[in-house]
C-alpha cells in the first residue's frame, strides 16, 4: 500500500502577451498559463500524478490556491483506494460541502478538482503504462458509467442508458482502435484566423493549412461585420471549396445581433459558428441555432459542467460539442458529457490550444471514438502549434491528423525544466534571467515548415505568431 | 481627490460547525465565513468601504485570494471617479479579460468581484451620510440604467424597457419611503425548520415564530419524504392556517423526484418549493415549475449571474426570486436582476442569513419597493438571528419585518474585535484564546425571547441552534 505524501502547487506562466500578433473579440492580451499541481506518493516507483487548469494570465495564483485547498481531501490518502473507484474519488470532491458553497460546480473550485482528478488520472494511466485513451478504452461498460456522476442528469441520461450506448459500441472496438491508429483523428487549425492579420497573412496561413492536410480552419470574427465578410471571402479563395471554414465570435454578441451577423456570412459555405453569446446563454444559443440554421451552433469551452451542456442538449442550442480538459471537473465529467453527447447524436469537436489543452484533450476523443460515440467522421480536435515542447508527451500532428500518443499518462506532464523557467513570478523568464522561448524576436510560423519539420520543431522553440487566444 | 491606499483582506470563519444541532440535505457541518475586505484611502476622512463574500469554511482562503488578486485593479485609482461611475467600475472588474476566464461570470472570482463592487458602495454611500437603500433610491432612473451591464440581457430586457420601469415607478417614491418606513417590509424565519428538530422543537419554535410575528415559516426537506409529510402537518398544526410555511429542499432533487416529491406535500398549502435541485438547471426548474403547479418555485441563492436569471425568467423557472447579497457581481448585478425580475413581473425574496446576508440584502430590497417594483406584497426577506452582534449596523427585525436601517453605508461592516477574533486561522477563536460566543453551551434560544428583548440581544451571543444552513 502507498499513500499520497505530497501535492505540489506551481504557478506557470508564459509571457506570451509580450510579442502578441494576434487576438480574438474578447481576449486582448492573454498571457497562457497553467495553474499546476503534482501529486506525489511513497510507492518508491518514480511515478507522479501531472494535472493542470489552463488560465490566460491573472488570477492564476487563484486557480492555484483552489488546487492547493484540496490538499487535504488528498494528502495521506490510499493510493490504490483513490485511483480504484474514481467515480467515488470525483464525488469526494465535488461533494465536499463546505467547498461546494464556492461554485457549486463552477468556475475556479470547480476548474481545481478536475485538476486534481486529472493528475489522478495521469498517475493511474503511468501505473497501467497505457496512455490514457487506451486505458479509458479497456474499460468495461458498467466501470465507465461507474466513473460519472449522474446528479442532476437523470431527466437526460439515466445509467441505464449509458450503459446501453456502451454496450453497443462494445462489439467494435478492436476494429475502431486499428482504425485510429492507421488513420489518426482529425485537426483542424486555428492559426490563420486571428483577427489582427491582413488578408495577405490570412490567405497564406489559409494556404499553409490546406498544405499542410487540414481539413478544416477557423477565423476569429465579431469586431467588424465588413471586415468579417471580407475575411472569409479571403479565407474561401485561398482554400477553395473543401476545406471548412468556421467562425468563432468568442462570446461576442447579443442574442439577435449574433443571428443577424452569421446570416450575412451564410454565403460562404461555414462549417460552425462558435460561441456566438454568453457561454450561460442556454437559451439564447437555441434561439440563435434556430436562426442562423443550417449553420450549425458550437460552443463549450467555457461551459462549466455536465448540467449546462445537459440543458444545451435538451434545448437544441448546439450542433457542435465542444469538451475542454480543464473547464470542468476533469475526466468523469467529460465522460459524462461524452455519453449526453452520444445520446443526443452531437458532434464532438474539443476546444484546445492554450497550454497542453491539445495534449490532454486528445485522449478523451479517441476514447470516445473507441468506447462511447463510435463515430469520428465529422469530429476534428482544435489544433494550434504553440507550447508543447514544454510537455514530455508532445502532441504528434501531422497531415491534419491527431495521431494516438503512445506514451503511458494523460499527457499532461510537462518538463521539470519549463516547470522552473515559468514559474511566476520568481522563474528566469520572468525575472529576465533567460529570454522567454517565446517572446523571442524571431519571425518563423510554424506553417513556414512543412508537416514533418513542424512535427519534429516540438522540441523547440515556438514563432510567437502562434500564440492568440483559442 | 483622494485615491484608494490599501484593499486588505481577511479570512473571517466562525466555528459554527463545533455546536452544530440542525442541517439541511446538502450542507452537513458548516463553518459560516466571510472572505471579507475593507478598501481604504488618504482622504483623511476616516471612512472606509467594508465588503465580503459568504462562504461556509473551507475554501474561504481561496475566496480571499480571489479578493487580493483584484488589488491591482483598484489601488492607487481615483476615488472619486471609481464611485462616480459605477457602471464603468463594474465593467471594469467584470470585464478584464485575463480574469474573465476563471469564469466567465461565475463561482470564485465573480464573487469577489461582486464584494470589492460591495465594498465600494458601502465607502459611497458612508461619503454621501445615507444608508444605501436611501442613496440607490435617491438615483434617477438614468442613473440607475447606468449601473447596469445589458451586455447578453438585451433580448429579455433592453436598456429602454429599463427605463420605463424605473420612471413608471418615480412618481410614487415618496409615498412608498413614507409607507416603508411605517411598516417595515416582511421577514420570514427559516430557525423552526431545520431536518435534525424533533417535532416538539419545530412545533414550539413554529408557534414562538408566530407570536414573534412572523407571517412565514420554512422546513427543510428532502431527506426522507414520510419525516417531511409529517414535519409540514406539524408545523401546519402548531401555526394554523394563516401563516404560509414554505418548503427548502437545497438542491436535492433530480427532476422527476422533485415533481413527485412535492406533489405529496401539496396537501398542506404550501408557500413555495426552493433549490428543488441544481442551480443551474433553469430548464429542471422549468418542468419542476410546470410539474408542481400552483406550488410556486423559488430559486436564486446560488444562481450566479443575470444571465442565468435572465433564462429563468424567460422559461417560467421560478415564480419567487431569491436574490442573495454576495452571490453575484454585487449592487449592481443585483439591480440587473431586480429589473428582470420587475419586467417579468415575479416576486423577488431574498435568501439571507449566514453572515451579514441579512445585513447586506434588505438595502436592496427596500430599494426595490421604493424605485423598481414598486410592490411589496408578498415579498420577504429571508430571517435567520445569528452572528448579527458582529455587525456595526446588525438589522433591526420586530415583529416579523425588517425596519429600515437609517446608519449610513451598506450594512456590511463588522466590528474591528469580530474580524480580530474570528480571523483564521490564527485568531483567538481558532486558536482556543478565548471561548467562541457561537459555540459555547448556552441553551437559550433566540425565540424564547419576546421581539423586542430579541432585538436587543444583536450586541450579545447568540445561541448556537441558530447556526444551520439557510
Amino acid at each position: 500500500m502507498s499513500i499520497v505524501t505530497s501535492l505540489e502547487v506551481l504557478d506557470i506562466r508564459f509571457p506570451t502577451s509580450r510579442d502578441l500578433d494576434g487576438s480574438d473579440a474578447m481576449n486582448a492580451d492573454p498571457d497562457y498559463s497553467a495553474a499546476y499541481l503534482i501529486i506525489g506518493t511513497n510507492a518508491d516507483d518514480g511515478l507522479e500524478g501531472h494535472g493542470f487548469v489552463f488560465t490566460i494570465g491573472r488570477g492564476n495564483e487563484v486557480e492555484a490556491s483552489a488546487i492547493a485547498a484540496l490538499r487535504p481531501q488528498i494528502l495521506g490518502r490510499d493510493v490504490g483506494e483513490l485511483l480504484a473507484d474514481m467515480g467515488a474519488t470525483w464525488k469526494l470532491l465535488v461533494h465536499d460541502s463546505q467547498l461546494r458553497w464556492l461554485g457549486p460546480e463552477k468556475g475556479v473550485m470547480h476548474m481545481a478538482i478536475g485538476a486534481v482528478i486529472n493528475a489522478l488520472w495521469d498517475l493511474k494511466a503511468k501505473l497501467a503504462g497505457l496512455p490514457l485513451w487506451e486505458m479509458l478504452a479497456g474499460l468495461s461498460p458498467e466501470e465507465i458509467v461507474a466513473l460519472v456522476d449522474f446528479r442532476y442528469l437523470t431527466d437526460a441520461l439515466t445509467p441505464q442508458e449509458a450503459l446501453e450506448i456502451l454496450r453497443r459500441a462494445e462489439p467494435g472496438r478492436a476494429a475502431r482502435r486499428a482504425r485510429l491508429l492507421r488513420e489518426g483523428y482529425d485537426g483542424y487549425t486555428t492559426t490563420p484566423g486571428w483577427l489582427g492579420y491582413s488578408d495577405e497573412k490570412l490567405a497564406r496561413l489559409a494556404r499553409e493549412a490546406v498544405t499542410d492536410g487540414f481539413k478544416q480552419i477557423k477565423l476569429k470574427v465579431g469586431n467588424s461585420l465588413s471586415d468579417d465578410i471580407r475575411r472569409v471571402q479571403v479565407a474561401r479563395a485561398a482554400v477553395g471549396p473543401d476545406i471548412s471554414i468556421a467562425i468563432d465570435a468568442n462570446q461576442r454578441w447579443e442574442v439577435k445581433e449574433a443571428i443577424e451577423w452569421v446570416r450575412h456570412l451564410a454565403p460562404y459555405d461555414i462549417a460552425w459558428i462558435e460561441e456566438p453569446t454568453s457561454p450561460d446563454d442556454i437559451l439564447g444559443h437555441a434561439a440563435i441555432a434556430k436562426g442562423v440554421a443550417p449553420i450549425p451552433v458550437a460552443t463549450g469551452e467555457h461551459v462549466h459542467n455536465r448540467v449546462m451542456f445537459k440543458q444545451l442538449l435538451q434545448a437544441k442550442s448546439l450542433e457542435i460539442l465542444q469538451i475542454d480538459a480543464t473547464r470542468v471537473g476533469g475526466v468523469n465529467e467529460n465522460i459524462a458529457i461524452l455519453l449526453l453527447a452520444a445520446k443526443f447524436g452531437v458532434r464532438v469537436c474539443p476546444h484546445a490550444g492554450g497550454v497542453g489543452l491539445c495534449e490532454a484533450v486528445q485522449h478523451l476523443s479517441m476514447f470516445d471514438y473507441i468506447a462511447v460515440s463510435a463515430d469520428k467522421d465529422g469530429r476534428t480536435i482544435e489544433f494550434v502549434d504553440h507550447l508543447h515542447e514544454h510537455f514530455i508527451s508532445p502532441v504528434d500532428v501531422r497531415g491534419g491528423c491527431y495521431w494516438p500518443p503512445s506514451e503511458p499518462g494523460a499527457g499532461t506532464e510537462m518538463h521539470r525544466q519549463s516547470l522552473t523557467t515559468y514559474s511566476f513570478p520568481n522563474g528566469p523568464a520572468w525575472t529576465g534571467a533567460v529570454c522567454s522561448d517565446v517572446a523571442g524576436p524571431r519571425d518563423q510560423l510554424q506553417y513556414d515548415n512543412a508537416p514533418d519539420e513542424r512535427n519534429r520543431s516540438h522540441g523547440t522553440a515556438v514563432a510567437a505568431e502562434s500564440v492568440p487566444m483559442v
